[in-house]
């Protein structure tokens, strides 16, 4: 057991640490292999505690996948109040996708393992599916303004980019020289005007 | 058993054909949960028909990871062969990665989840980092070379890029209407010239 686990392990841990320390288990162990008697026993509680903040493991997951989903889709209902050219409503959704992607690594990393195999995980697969369905129409938008290079198909683009996105995951760490703006920045860079110099 | 495993299930099953069951079943039911006994019930063959061909489990999967990475290290070569400006090298192993990734899927797949735990997995991602050490150094080739805007860090230019490209692993099925050849195109377009129309 690490130190920060040793004094997150105190009695009076609350809701969202237990919540942290689950996604880090499940990250760890996989979620079928991680128990709420583990969780107990990594937190110094006893399971009803943990029961006290959370039904079950299932709600655990629900959670955090919650955080995940949750952060996505206030981006994009941003970009609706922003209103504006479709083009900058889909450059602030990247940007902000980068943000909450940074901000909730454990839990963006948790739903992108996600496969569907219970009511929570389908009910996240149909979240995710429905904000890459309205990034779709946004990227259909912006090539209908004129603003994107219709070119190439607008699924295909909407695949690529989040796509890069997601993998942020893979190897961004917190503080690293990288940081959030800096990052969304230089996706941007890249999925709006390319890497070829000018 | 589906047809086609009960099909491939036949005695006489080749040195390929084994491995191709196992990268499935490594994929599906994760590779420490996979023994060579489900593998030889699968393939309706004996465990020593499946040692005959491969030393150990562990040697299924050298052999997994051993095609993914062999692919994207031939493609490299290939660039280098081919020589002329770093860029087009660039978009030389941007497009041939693309391939590779749809022609091995599974093979890819397997790799993009291999975390180093073993002899067999460590060597795995010595070769991964090696490939991304290769492409960091040619995007900063093709910066210096004035053909690769150089306001954005090669690491993380090579990381967003191949990011992009390893993406594909989440969503691509072979027999979709995109064909590796056309989804290198969208892809190259997106990476080198971004999305936004001029």
């Amino acid at each position: 057991m690490t130190d920060v686990e040793q004094r997150r392990g105190r009695p009076g841990y609350d809701r969202a640490g237990i919540l942290a320390v689950a996604v880090s288990a499940f990250i760890e162990h996989g979620y079928d292999a991680t128990s709420i008697a583990m969780l107990a026993e990594r937190l110094g509680l006893s399971k009803s505690a943990i029961y006290h903040h959370f039904a079950s493991k299932e709600a655990l997951l629900a959670a955090a996948l919650d955080q995940a989903l949750g952060g996505l889709e206030a981006v994009v209902i941003e970009s609706e109040a922003l209103g504006g050219p479709a083009e900058d409503r889909l450059a602030h959704v990247l940007r902000g996708a980068v943000h909450v992607l940074v901000d909730r690594l454990s839990e963006v990393t948790l739903l992108l393992r996600v496969r569907g195999n219970t009511d929570v995980e389908r009910d996240a697969v149909r979240r995710r599916r429905a904000f890459d369905r309205a990034m779709q129409a946004l990227v259909r938008e912006a090539q209908d303004a004129g603003a994107v290079r219709a070119d190439v198909d607008a699924r295909i683009v909407e695949r690529l980019l989040f796509g890069m996105v997601n993998s942020i995951v893979e190897w961004y760490r917190p503080g690293g020289p990288e940081d959030a703006s800096r990052l969304a920045d230089d996706l941007l860079t890249i999925a709006l005007d390319g890497i070829r110099a000018r």
